[in-house]
């Protein structure tokens, strides 16, 4: 039983509080802007392509070599999207963890229109990691615009993706791991995952979707309302991607932020000390971390007079 | 940055601790226990399809004329399951609520089949809307497993749908509603969504996942970790819908369960009398409503001798 009949003039007052953000194509401001719309457009009908902002902000005492996130788009066909996530744990080995995550993704990126890989992200992914020699792992995320519409995603780990439509979240990756804090992670070593383990899924975009890709880094210290509510101030996509990493960076240092990452924690039970909680207190707080986020908007441009 | 190296002494201790869903085929035990996985095998190589149990709980003073959600399973292809939810607020217009969405599954159930749906979900929901002349309106989802495990979803509000895999969620759709109680619904009236409203996305299941369909009195009553946690304990589908449904029950009757609903409807500002929070009190409680779930194992015979 949903309760209430929908009724236009309802509708249409939300409407009016709703900003919209399908008609406004983006307006290239900013070197991080990336607009895939303008070329090998079919004559006879409009077909959609991706136009991306992007922004990273590393670790607090790791911006000298950058973080440990890594990220390419492309504009091969409707556009490819990518994020890969160092795993620090290899520092505790000697390790750097950024190189596996930069290899990989400067793998994926060469190899996006590879006959084999077929515009198919698993498959991306397959030979991607194949193709890198560093020591190391990283959770990634891939995901392949057609021109039709058709979006593909590849995901191992806890790297993430929304598709936003009329201020509304329509999909969503879940996150893979094997227990609170380590991920799915494609690894050098024998013992990690492989393709075989990313979830493959997709959804029909249309022209005005905007889509969000991050590291956790994003997703641990940001709600999905609050991606919503960043999108309908900042319809392009530079903008949008800046303002969800800051709002991301702020977070991850507001120790008495209830974030998504600390919500998930006190789920799977841990917490401050029983001493702390019989004065009431409890975890809380952001999870510091390198933050990327690629937003999208799906733009068409008008078919051409054949 | 992802904390924790993947590494298999860990997991594998995880691992006995996590149930096992991926090696047992379900037994059939109970009339609404459906196998679609002994016709039509390719000679070839193995290919998968679903077997599926239903439960659906009325809503209590409804039970006499079974509620006003409905549904069906279809053995097609690698099976197709669906279900629908009418729109309650018809009542006050002196419509019965459960002819709109009893007639649209009916009319989708026989389509299943057709040249012109072409096995797309999409497609099903817009000649299903098409052809049901009852007034009233209802939200809907459709799933269409092909054999070559990719399963097609079309949903229209608030009905819902998980993969779950190795103990985890790995798919999920998200609710569309105008606001809160008042989700996307197709309609007799011209004002409603119709297919080209639907979120249109796929999954690449493989043999052992599990996927749950619900209607919101599933999803609204009972979270998601909870689904995983009754998946853990009953791996026959007849008995997990069954679980499912009675866990949803319980909690839509209990006043004091923090439900998915209560602390959505608290999310968006609806909460008990001010005089009531300032004694520390909230809007706690589940949402009485019909009960559809169906959960379907995705099986795979082994590949007959060619």
């Amino acid at each position: 039983m949903a309760n209430s009949i929908y009724r236009a003039s309802i509708l249409q007052s939300q409407l009016l509080f709703r900003p919209s953000l399908s008609n406004k194509h983006s307006v290239p401001k900013k070197s991080n802007l990336f607009c895939f719309a303008s070329s090998q457009l079919s004559p006879i009908r409009s077909e959609v392509s991706f136009c991306t902002g992007t922004h990273l902000i590393p670790y607090p005492n790791k911006v000298e070599k950058g973080g440990e996130d890594a990220f390419f788009v492309s504009n091969f066909n409707g556009g490819v999207i990518a994020v890969a996530d160092g795993v620090s744990g290899w520092a505790e080995r000697n390790v750097d963890p950024a190189l596996f995550s930069k290899e990989l993704m400067a793998n994926a990126s060469s190899l996006v229109g590879d006959l084999e890989v077929n515009y198919d992200p698993r498959i991306l992914i397959r030979k991607a990691h194949a193709a890198t020699s560093s020591k190391g792992s990283a959770t990634a995320i891939v995901a392949m615009l057609e021109r039709n519409g058709t979006m593909k995603v590849a995901s191992v780990g806890d790297c993430g993706l929304r598709v936003i439509r009329k201020g509304q979240i329509v999909f969503s990756t879940t996150p893979q791991e094997h227990y609170f804090d380590c991920p799915y992670q494609l690894s050098s070593e024998l013992i990690g995952q492989t393709y075989l383990d990313a979830v493959d899924s997709s959804v029909e975009l249309v022209q005005g979707d905007t889509i969000v890709m991050g590291s956790d880094g994003l997703f641990d210290n940001v709600f999905d309302r609050e991606i919503i509510s960043t999108l309908a101030i900042h319809s392009d996509v530079v903008d949008a991607a800046k303002a969800l990493a800051n709002l991301a960076s702020n977070h991850s240092m507001d120790s008495r932020f209830e974030s998504p990452y600390s919500l998930e924690a006190r789920s799977k039970g841990f917490d401050v000390p029983i001493w702390k909680k019989i004065l009431g207190m409890k975890l809380t707080g952001g999870k510091l971390d390198d933050i990327t986020v690629i937003a999208g908007k799906v733009v068409t441009l008008p078919a051409a007079a054949s």
